[in-house]
Formats: C-alpha cells, structure tokens, sequence
C-alpha cells in the first residue's frame, strides 16, 4: 500500500478531481497506524520522566537547587500546558493569524488585477489579456499545486469533517502537507476573484491547525494522544474556523454544529465559544492594529434605522424570499451536483480531462472571466466588484431605485458598478443573480480548496436587494401606518435574503445568526429568522444540503438523517431491516472455519458465538486480527519450525528411537471439533423461514477492498498456498530473516499436506483481541432509535440479539437503505420491502417466551453427556 | 399508593416547601401507568377508525358521496394534524397568548400597587400599609393557591425539566392541574413586585402546554402517542418557554439547550427554532395589535451608537466585569442553597414553618417590601422602579455621572427614581446591587412559581452600570485614540454586566445572545463574549449552576457534569468503580433464590445470566417482573387451584382409585436445581480479591424505597407468609372474588408448607418481560466515554461484561460517585478510594486471554457428563 507511490497518487488524482471517491480501506490503516503511534507515545514519555529523574541524579552535584527549581518550573508549566484552554488559545490566535493573514494576501491578489486592468486601460485586447490571463494562471497553479501536494485538500471540507467527527478515520487529511496545500491553494483560489468562498476550507484549515497542534503539544504532555479528547478538540476547530472566517463567533460555533454534528454534547459548547471568540477578537483587533478600522466592529457593518427597522405589512415579502430562496438552494445543491456528474459520465470528456488535469479550472476560469470582463458582458452585471464588495454595496441602506427610475439615484463609490446608461438597475440585478448562480455551481467543482458559502450568500442579498427595490418602488413612501412615512430599507431585504438563501444551501438556521455578527444589526431578526426557516423547510424537503449532497457524490461513509416528520420512521422495526445470515465463528471452530468465512465474506468484524447452537453472543473479532491468526498458523516461521522439528526428529531417531518429539503438536490436534462453524450454507436460522441472502459488507467500498486483497505483491510463492488468497501484504517477511539455519525443502504438495493438517487445528484466540461488548439492540428497537443510537455512537454495525442470542446483524448500509427507501415512499405505513419480512401478529412478550424455551431447551441438551454431530443441531434449531 | 390523599399530600408539602425532596418512586408508578394509558390509547384509536367505517356504511343510503367527502376531509385533516409543524405553530400561538395576557395580567397588578401607593400620598402610614400589604397578600395567595392545587408547580421548573428530559418520568410534573396552579401562582408572584423572575417557570409553562396538547391532539392522531417523539417535543417546548418570555427565538433555543439537555440531537434543532421564532413573532405582534408599540421590535430596546461602540482600551473593564460576576454569580447560588439549608436544619423553625404553611411567604415579602418603601430605605435603592422600569433605565444610553457629579445630570422620567438630593448615584447603585443580591436569592427560596434569571440579570445590568459609570468618571472624553471623542457607554457596560452575571448563575453562554435580542444591538458582542466567557470560567469552577444545585437540594436524579478540563477522568476506568458483586438470577433458578435474592437487595433489575458458572449475560428484568412471577406462584388464586384439585383428587380418591391427578405438576418438579442463585455470600468471586460489597440500589431513594416497601397494608393474613414481607401493594386483591367456590381450608402451617413446596419448583420466565439487550460496558471503558453513554442513552445502570460474562455492574450512584470523588480531588491521577481496586500490571489483552481460558475450561467442564453441585463451581471460579 506504501509501495507504489506514482501510482497511487494518480489513483487519488483520479478520485479527487471534481468530488473524488474516497477509499474507505485507507481509514483501517490509519486507525491502526495511530494506535501504534499512541502506544508507542506513551512508552515514550514514561521513558522521558525517567530521564529527567536520571538528570536531576546525576546533577544534584553543582548548583542542585537551582536545577531542581528549574525542573519544577518545567513540570508545572507542562502541566498547564494540557490544560483545555491553552489549547484552545493556542488554535484561536493560530486561526485568527493565519485568516488575516490570508485576507490580506487575498486582498493584494485582487488589488494586483485591479491594478493591471486599471493599467492596460488604453488598449480593450490587452486589457482582456489581463482581466483574463491572471486568474486563470491563479486558479491553475492552485489546482496544480494541490494536486501534487495533497489532493485531499481540494474542496470544502466540511463533508470530510463531518465525516471524521462520526469516529470515521479519513487517512492523510488531517496532515502538515495538506495544510500547506489547503492554505496556499486557497489564498489563490480566492486571490483570482472566481466566485468561491473560504468558509467551507476554513473549517478543514482549523481541524488541521487543531491536529497538528495536538501533535505538537503532544511531546509536551500525555493527555493529547487521547482520541476522545481529540475529537472534542476538532468540534471546537470547526467552530473557529467559522468563526474567525467570519468574525462570528456565535454564529460560527452554532453553524459548525449544524454542518458538522448528528448529536452534539453541550459539555463541548464552552469549548466552541472560547476559541471562536478568542480567535475572532484577535482576528479584528489585527484589523485595528493594521489601522483598516478604527476599533472592533462587525465585518459587514450595516446603518439601518433602529427605531422601525420594519412594518408588519411587509412580512409577506420576507416570507417570499424565504420560500423562493429556499427553491433557489435546492437548485443549486442540484445544479452542483448536475454538473459533476456530468463530467463523470461523458466518457470522452472525462479521459480528455483526465490527461490534461489542469486544463478543466483553466477552461471554467476562462470562462467565468471572460463574461464578468467589464467592458463586455461584465458591464450588465457589476462585473468588476469582487465578492466583498458587492456585498458591501448590496447591504447599502440607501434605496437605489426610487420611484422604478435608477438615475435619480446618487451612486457612490463601488456602488457605481451597478449603474449602467442604458439598463435598469433592475436588470442588472437580474442578470447579476442569473449569471452568479450557475457561475458559482460551476466553479465550485473546479478542483481546488473552495467552499460555496460566500457565494450563495452574496447571490441571495442580491436577490434580497432585488426584492427589496422593488418593494420601494411599490411603495415609494412605505407602507404608511400611522402619519409617519418610513420609507422601506433595501438593504434589509439583502440581509433576509443572503441569510435565507445561505440557510437553504446548507440546511442551517445558524446563517440568520451569521448574518447579524457579519452585519453589527439584529434589528431584522424575525424577518430573517421567518425567512430563515421557510427557506429551510422548502429546500429540505426537495434536495439534501450541499454538504450531504458532496458527502454522497464522494461516496464518504455517511448515514442520511431522519426526514421532518417523516412517522413512519417510528413503524419500522431493526427485525424488519437486519441481516438475519449473520457471519460468524464460534469459540471452538478450526482454523479451516476460519479461513472460509474469510474466504467468502468481506465484513470487517466477525460475530463470536459461544457455539453453533447457542448462537450466544460473546463478542466481535475485527477481520486483521482473524487474518492474523490465520497467518500465523499457516505462515512461514510456524512451517519452519515444523521443518527444524522434523529435521531434529529425524536425526533422534537416527540416534535413539524415542516417541516425545510431538508431542506437543498431538496435544492440541487431540481436542475434538465439537462444533462446526457457519458458512454460507448454514445450518441455523431463525425461527422464521425468511430468504438466505449472504451478508454484504457494512460499507460499500467492497470493490475496491476486493481489489486491495487480490492484489498480488512481492513473488513469495512458497509462503503459504491458502493463505496466498488472503493476504496482499505479506505478514511473515520478516520471519524470512530469522530462521535461515534450516532450509525450506518443502515441496508444494508437502506443504498443501502440512496445511490441511493445520487447517484442522482448534483456534486458538488467546492472543487475539476481542471487542468484549459489541453494541446490541432487540429485534423490537424502532428504526427512529436505531438512527439516534447509530449516530449518537458513532456505530458502523450493531448486532441484534434476543436473550443473548445472535439472532442478526445491521450495519449503517441496511439502515441507509430503511431510511432512504422510506423517504422516497411517500404515505403513512408503506414500505414494501421491508413489511413483508415481519409476521405482524406476534406480540413482543409471545416473541421472547419461544426463544426463552429455545435456550432452555438447548440448556437440556448441552449438559447431555453425548456429543454434537451437526446433523444433530440442524433438527434442534429448525 | 393513591389511598391515603391527603396524607401524601401532607408528606408532599413538606417535599416541596423550599425546594422540597423528590421521591424516586412516584415515577415508576407513574411510568407504568403512562404505559397502559398508551396501550388502551392505541386500541382506542382502533376502534375509532372502525366506527367510522361502521358509519360511513350506515349513512350509505343518502347523500353518500357528500359523507364520504367529508369523511376524506377529515381524514386529510386528521393525518395533516400529525405533522409536527401543526403542532409547534399551536404550541407557538398558545405559549405566546399565555405570555402576553400574563404580561398584561401582571402590568395590572404592578399598576394598582402603584395607583394604590400614589393615592395614599397624604398619610405616610397608610402608604406603607399599602405598599406592604399589597405584595404580602399576592405572595401568600400565590403560595396558597400553588399548595392546594399543586405543589409541583413551585419553584423554577428548570431543572425538573432537565431531569425529565433525562428520561426520568416525574410524576404528576405535566399535568392540567399543575398548569393552571404554574400560571396564576406565577401571575400572583410577579405581580406583587418582589424580585421574581417568569422565564425558568415559562420553560415549565411551555412544557405543560406541550404536553397537554400532545394529549388533547392524540385525539385525532395516533403519533402522539410515541414517547421519543414527546420527548423531542418537550425539548422544542423548552425553547419556546424561553423565546416567547424574552421574545428572543435564537436565545431561546440556546439557553434551554445549554440548561436543559447534556447532548443535543441537531435534528430537533429546527422544531426549537420553528416554535421559538413563531412564539416570539405572535408575542410582539399582540404588542402591536395592543398599540403598545409601533412595529416589532426588541423588548429592551437600546440605542447605542453603532459607529464606535466600544474602544478596544475598554476590554480590560470588560473583563473586569466578566470575573467579578463570575464570583458574583457562583455566591448567589451558594446564598439560595445556604438559605434553603439554614431553613432546613433548624429544626425549631422547620416545625413553626411546616405549622404556618404561609407564614414563611408572607414574612419574606414583609421584609423585601419594608425595605424597598420608597419614603424609607427604598429612595436610596430606586425602591419604587419595577423590575422592568430599573432595567430600562439601566440599559439607557446617557452616562448618569459625568465627572462623578450627579446633578448635572438631566434625569427624565424613570431614571430619577435613581437620583437622591443627599446621595451620590455611585451610592444608589451599590445600595441596589447589594440588597438586591440577598433579597433576590431569598425571594427565591419562597415556594411560589418563580425563576431566579431575571432578578440577577437585573442586578448585573447595574452591577455593567456602575463599573460604567465608573469609567465614565474616569475619562470623561472617553478614551482618546486619535483625535476624534467617544465618551464612553455605561449603557453598554450594563448589557455586558447582565450578560456576565446571567451567565455565571446558570452557567449558560447562550445569555450573550439573549441579550443581544433583548436589547435589539448586537455591537457589543466581543465585549459580551468575553464577559460571558470569563463569568462562566469562574462561576464553572466554584459552583455548580443554580439549577443544578436545585437538583441536589431536591435530591432529583442527576448525573453531575465533567468539570472543565479534569483530565484524570480519562484515566479512570470501568473497573475502577463496578460494584463487582452483582445480584442476578439464573436461567434455571427456582422460586426460593427468586425469593431471597427480592428479600435481600432492592435493585430495580436484575441481571439474568444463563448460569453461575458460566455467568453469561442474557438479559435484565425489572423487579415489578419477578415480584409479580413469585406472587402468581404462591398467591391465593393458585393456593386455591391446589386446594380445588386436592379435593378433586380427594373426590376422585373416594370414587376411584387414580394416580393420574398431579402428573402436570410433578414432571415440573422433576428437573433438578442445578444451579444455584447467587446470594450475598455468593461462591463466584472475579480474578482478583476484593471486599465483597453488597449492591446499594441505582439511586439514593433507596430509603424510600424500602419504606413502601416494608409497609403494612390491609390486613391480608392469609394471602402468603412468604410474599406478604415483598409487597405493600397485593396484587391478588382481584383474585380474591373469583374463587369463592371453594373455601380456604388450609392452617397457617399447611400453607407455610404448601409455599416451601412451591417455593422450589423452578422459575417459568415465559410470561414474564425481559429486556433482551441491557446496556453493556467493557472494563477498560474510561469513565469518560461512560459518563457520555449514560447521558446520551439516559442510562440509569449498565452491566460489564466481559467476553459474554458478567462481572459487574455500574449505575449511575457509582459513576456519580466517581465524578464527584475526583472532583474534589485535585491533582492528576490522584485518585485514593478507586486506585486500589486496580492491579495496574495487567494489560488488556492478557486480561482477556484469561477471560477466554475460563470460559473454555467452563465450556469443556459443561459438556461432560456430570452434575454441578454448588461446591464444585466455588472451586471452578475462584
């Protein structure tokens, strides 16, 4: 797996152009590496304790005092260093440095095209050349350089970690040198003026930032390598980076919930708000300090009145906005999603690009630049102001249209751009909100760190500030009360609207509080809120979040949520979704039993029974563990000592005949299998006749895990013929080394023979590790629980039992697909291939009383003094 | 149970009186009664939907298709009204009338007093009569009405809610009568002036309406009847409470996250926010319906400048706040527990206050209300302003003392109540923080519906104030940067000192936001993070919040929080803490060890395990189950079953000589005990030694518990000598008419002998209810994780396990323990009572490997052909 790098990283380049796939095998490898890794740390800092010891002794002769007094400093210092919120200081000025930092070069970037347009202005071609050329060369070298330093980075990011905080391991992406690449790739993504946002990689940045800080500080204290911790830690990185990215502190930390968590545990929240707003305080007092502004103020100010910021009358349009935004980001999720897919399918295309990996964000830049060229097209749409300031202009409290007639109105500073001779300033925003919509759906899956957020939310303030003017046209004096004129204020539609269509992408509320940190005004809370959730309610029930819908296209293991109100959920039993033909071994099988359940199935952990007939449930065995065992069993060094054995009983016998020799070998061969263990053809089922399907693995990732397996790596012929099937990295390598003195003379048939005989031994699981407790749930568990428990969790299967007995399995792919095919099913009890498995008369009580009379019958039979044929337990269990 | 009324009544005024205890035992009771409610509910719906068929059958003659129109509509209705946006809008629209009509209620009330105060001007006396008799009248009829309708209904009702959403059924917390006696004691309470806050009684309020509309609505739609989904509409609930009290939606649903609920699920995030933002818009726009206000705004309006509002050179005041409410805050909770523990221990007091139901109300008001006349000491404490008007005043954005001279000052309308010709207002303002402190955590203490959150935030807003004003002293031209002056807000000072103190009394973030929609500005949001931050870091670490030192008091099950930080946490295990030695049963039991092992512990389940040697669990079940199994046994209707066929036999006897009469009964007794139940000398003992101790029950009640237990009832003599000590409550009462065709015969000493006989036969669990899949834990589990799964789950024990084996138990006393056992301690890895249960040389997986010798020793030892007799598994297991 770590051989071949060229290859392997052409594979990734393959799987992360425009949404990758992501390789579920990688995380198994990195879960265990780290739990090395951990072990490993642990040992490591004991030793370094002794060593201070051993230095304290060695110096007590000159100056003692002096070198205790500093040692105890050390300890007491290292000590806080494991405190929380020294971590969590740390990240927040981390963060808020490396977001002004950021901002800034983004902001030199912008400037530098400015400047070069502004420059070249005597000649249109030349100009074009320019206002074209440079983000094209940006977004290509971004692309580029984060293709060959760390294709992981591509992207938002908020998928993956909404991947990982569910306990999944992603290998490589929480990494130094995806860090680099994430924050040079998308200083330059966003220094080319493409409609890309950088709240999405923030929260990807922050995570690494809070990775690798845990690495670091983890050389000063122990209590970093605790993974629960960690992830705790991580939660609170999402939260920064929101929140630094912004200067939005709350609204950061309650949007990183909603993006990135199914549960979330209120013990963490104080963690969330201190970094974030730590890390967004130091984050505007840099801009204080650089003297942009004159003291801490919101990012977005906003001077909207205070008295009347609204009328009641006015409601309805806010209600408007919600629900059309709400249908504006489910087109959107959709148009994204439309657009990958595309590429993915047309064959053609997708070779073309494949070869030449850069020329996709070249032709997309192209093209965006080109339309948004100010002299041409980009004159109709206010082409020229980059993303901040089109916000700024759209948030303007002045009404830009009084009475429908654009001229009357006094443009000032950027908001000249919206200004055209000859058009409305209607049309514009029209043109504006059309061309930014699909423009920001496409260049969102040019492949480099990007996220959607910003654009999204500068096309609804944009569709706000549509709205909005044309409400002041409507009514150019207010909708009158009272005598008062109040005069209708745009730029509060723009915030509804930019909060609305934001909340619509993303499936949160927290963009309304978002929006009010961005803006300094809560003024327009209920109109936002109000538009907020109907834009909410809208977009979920049409399309999934933009988060989920990249979580699916990159085939990241993920577990759907629950619908609103979807009650049939409560209906569906575990009994009616498990997998009744579970996989398992029992205590006493033989390795042989061993070697074809791994032969045939390709599930990760293994249910251990007691025995066959019991089916009762003692625990699970992961499948390395089990291939090791295997191979130890089967492997070179144990044939070696077969041959050094042999060979050392041969010559005894040449020199005295003598019968000791195996008798260690005999002993254990003399155990009689008692019990058989199950295969596809399984003697034991259910009380119930229900179809025999094999068991599938948990996660679909089964064709590349296939592919990983069959593999066949360094030409080691002889190390084993059963085992050749199982294994890609050979386990017994550095056997080869030890053992050199005898000599493998063993002939292929020899070996075949020697390995049936040590296929028939009994298992012997002492040195395997076994997960004691598995989690369990009852046939009558709801699918609603079921969900709450899997995500609550963190589960990847859970097995169900019934009074101790393994009676079935179910993993997240049988309760993705009971969610999803109820979701699709519309109407109150109808899931058709789900109702057929249950007999709906018998009650949980009757139910129970059978299998308790099971298990005492088989309780009878097992103090029998006779021995089990497993024709024998075929009737018992039938 | 429900017998003796108004004994039990008697005993719940005294539960109640100042934070009365809670038993345990009622919601059990409860639980079971919820259970069959729901059962006889869903036939009930059943047979509606027939009757309606029946009908629509009936009718067929005329105007058929009119009926079946109209049964479609309803139908279409009836599914519709299932949905939870119907739902929440309904909870929403109610919450918000019961708030504004109490608004208004209660505006009335302070009106009069003030009418009634402004009226009596000539004769002083008679002004202070009124002014006392006014609140002391209110008060004792609040404390009055609450007494007789409800008792439940005392008190905040936050931290009742969060035990419920715990999953622990209150009794009697959810019903109409608490409702009615919550809303007109609460009126009553606020109405008289005192230092009362309504929003922690609003949560209750809110879940009281959520509940009895989940009842009134399940009239139409079976969904209402799913307990998970109550239970998510009771979280929903406590948003709204919060929301439509402070028209605050997003702090609403933060706060009653934060105060109620240790894990959040992010789906129920948007029924919060739907429920909330509905409440709170219907709440202000009755507002402007009334014409209180113009359109809709914040409740508290302020109108701080948005350009500057703060200088970074004022963040250390901030701070300063921030820490100093900290300590502020962590005092307050420690006065209202010493108030309530003072009342509690004298014991002369205790007897005169339980005599005078009312008099401790009434005494206390006295006090508040001499105090605050305003002719007397009340001039120098702003004694006439209501809570309301002083907090308005607070938050204004004039600065009172510019250059420390009051006068100067333009004092208009409210504020002069804090303007005194003799006393300075630095003065005034000290004088009202420092009653206000003791007062209010005294007002709190009286057993009327009454919260603690607005009183504090009062005092913390003129706690901001005086540090405000204090600045304002200090740099009257604010603090120069540049040329240009800002003078400083104390206005905004005082919103940053409610913030802080809030929060460290509830220990919530969430208050920043709060204050942010109270206030309608959110540009002080740095500073109020910061304040909130810090309040809450001090207040965390020396108290706990004010609603979880009203659990403790009232003694309600709990599972205390992790504290910040304590990373020794991560180093304890499982196995530091199980109580090894646990009560459990076996799958072949006989009714004698059922018998003994109910004498003996009081354990709510037990552990069935298939048998003591090989201790594999198999499940839980509930003691209720076993007591009802024993009494079927030896109860009177099967006593009578046996006399009925001794005399049938006797007859037939007389007739004919038979010997087929007992055959069903012998082939019972037949089967030999072979295993034994354990009892407290029980012969399995785990690997290592350790003090045998007997397993207390999951919750403190256990006194309680034994109490009901060991009740004499109605004199029953002869319905059993061995059940009569287990139950309080007989269960064969119904038993006792059906069978009286046959006379009990039988002397004491028969039935003694009769009982041993039956008391040997062997258990028969096929009616009886076990719980298949009881929460299992590893040793190695540290408490961490525990603690998280007992909080996610509502876990109230969990078994350890260990390969399938049994070997300990946890509940929550022993994790409660634990947590607070090293809280205390300070120091890592400092932990005296657990450590030594630990041999720490042994690693996991050799551990398990002894595991799984033991069982394969005991596998193979079971299949031989002998008998176990106790003796030999002493030998085996230890």
């Amino acid at each position: 797996m770590a051989g071949d790098g060229s290859d392997q990283r052409a594979l990734q380049y393959e799987q992360t152009l425009m949404y990758g796939r992501y390789t579920q095998e990688l995380g198994v490898y990195a879960k265990e590496e780290a739990a090395r890794l951990r072990e490993s740390g642990q040992r490591r800092s004991a030793s370094d304790r002794s060593r201070t010891l051993d230095l304290l002794e060695y110096e007590k002769g000159r100056c003692a005092k002096c070198r205790i007094c500093t040692v105890r400093c050390q300890k007491f210092l290292i000590s806080r260093v494991g405190e929380d919120w020294i971590f969590l200081i740390l990240l927040g000025l981390l963060m808020a440095l490396v977001s002004w930092v950021m901002d800034f070069c983004i902001a030199i970037c912008l400037q530098a095209q400015k400047w070069m347009y502004g420059g070249l202005d005597s000649n249109m071609f030349l100009q074009y050349l320019a206002w074209v050329t440079y983000p094209v060369v940006l977004i290509t070298f971004s692309a580029g350089f984060t293709q060959i330093l760390a294709p992981q980075a591509v992207g938002s990011g908020i998928p993956e970690m909404k991947t990982i905080l569910r306990g999944v391991v992603l290998k490589e992406y929480l990494t130094f040198k995806t860090f680099v690449a994430k924050v040079i790739g998308l200083t330059c993504a966003l220094g080319s003026g493409m409609p890309l946002g950088k709240e999405g990689p923030f929260v990807h940045i922050a995570s690494l930032c809070a990775a690798l800080l845990s690495k670091f500080m983890s050389l000063f204290g122990g209590i970093y390598e605790n993974e629960s911790r960690n992830i705790e830690m991580l939660a609170a990185a999402c939260a920064v980076g929101v929140g630094c990215c912004f200067a939005a502190p709350i609204g950061g930390v309650l949007f990183s919930i909603e993006v990135t968590s199914t549960f979330f545990a209120v013990r963490n929240y104080w963690r969330g708000f201190f970094a974030a707003t730590f890390s967004a305080f130091i984050f505007r007092v840099l801009a204080v300090w650089n003297r942009d502004e004159e003291t801490i103020t919101a990012l977005f100010k906003t001077r909207f009145r205070l008295d009347f910021p609204f009328d009641l009358q006015e409601l309805p349009a806010f209600a408007v906005i919600g629900i059309a935004s709400g249908f504006g980001g489910a087109l959107f999720v959709y148009l994204n999603r439309l657009i990958v897919q595309f590429m993915r399918k047309q064959k053609a295309i997708n070779r073309f690009l494949m070869k030449k990996r850069l020329l996709y964000p070249a032709l997309v830049t192209l093209l965006i630049s080109t339309l948004t060229f100010p002299p041409g097209f980009g004159q109709f749409m206010a082409g020229k102001l980059t993303q901040k300031e089109s916000l700024v202009t759209l948030l303007d409290n002045r009404t830009w249209a009084k009475q429908g007639i654009a001229e009357e109105f006094d443009y000032i500073g950027h908001s000249q751009a919206w200004k055209h001779p000859q058009v409305n300033v209607f049309v514009t925003l029209v043109l504006f909100i059309v061309m930014k919509f699909w423009m920001s759906a496409l260049a969102t899956t040019i492949p480099v760190p990007c996220g959607a957020f910003m654009p999204v939310f500068v096309i609804g303030a944009a569709f706000g500030r549509l709205v909005g003017e044309s409400m002041a046209a409507w009514f150019p004096d207010g909708i009158n009360t009272d005598g008062t004129i109040y005069p209708i204020v745009p730029g509060g539609y723009a915030v509804v609207g930019a909060a609305a269509l934001s909340g619509a992408v993303t499936h949160t509320v927290s963009t309304a509080v978002i929006v009010f940190e961005l803006t300094g005004q809560i003024s327009h809370i209920l109109p936002v809120m109000i538009a907020v959730i109907l834009a909410n309610a809208v977009a979920q029930s049409l399309q999934p979040s933009l988060y989920d819908s990249i979580i699916r296209i990159k085939k990241l293991p993920y577990l759907p949520e629950l619908g609103w109100g979807h009650h049939e959920k409560y209906n569906i039993r575990v009994e009616d979704i498990m997998v009744r033909d579970v996989r398992y071994i029992t205590l006493n099988c033989c390795y042989r039993d061993l070697h074809n359940v791994l032969m045939t199935g390709h599930l990760k952990t293994l249910a251990l029974v007691e025995s066959a007939e019991s089916m009762i449930l003692l625990g699970s065995i992961e499948r390395a563990q089990l291939q090791s065992l295997l191979s130890q069993q089967l492997g070179r060094p144990r044939r070696m000592e077969y041959i050094r054995e042999r060979a050392a009983a041969e010559q005894k016998r040449l020199s005295v005949v003598s019968n000791q020799g195996s008798d260690d070998g005999s002993r254990r061969a003399s155990q009689e299998v008692r019990f058989q263990i199950s295969t596809e053809e399984s003697s034991f089922s259910p009380t119930r006749a229900v179809p025999q399907k094999p068991l599938k693995p948990a996660l679909k990732r089964s064709s590349v895990m296939e592919r990983s397996t069959e593999l066949p790596t360094s030409p080691h012929d002889n190390s084993g013929i059963a085992l050749k099937h199982l294994f890609c990295a050979s386990p017994d390598t550095e056997g080869l080394e030890d053992d050199g003195d005898v000599e493998d003379d063993m002939t292929i048939r020899e070996i075949a023979e020697w390995e049936e005989k040590q296929l028939d031994e009994q298992v012997n699981f002492n040195n395997c590790k076994i997960d004691p407790a598995p989690f369990q749930l009852v046939e009558r568990t709801s699918l609603h629980k079921t969900h709450t428990i899997f995500s609550l969790l963190g589960l990847d299967h859970a097995y169900v039992t019934s009074i101790g007995r393994l009676i079935g399995v179910v993993s997240l792919k049988e309760l993705r697909k009971a969610i999803e095919g109820s979701v699709t099913v519309k109407g109150v009890k109808v899931r058709p291939p789900l109702a057929s498995f249950r007999d709906s008369g018998t009650s949980s009580s009757e139910n129970e009383a059978t299998e308790l009379h099971k298990l005492w019958d088989r309780h009878k039979s097992m103090t029998l003094p006779r021995e089990h044929t497993p024709s024998e337990s075929d009737e018992k269990s039938q």
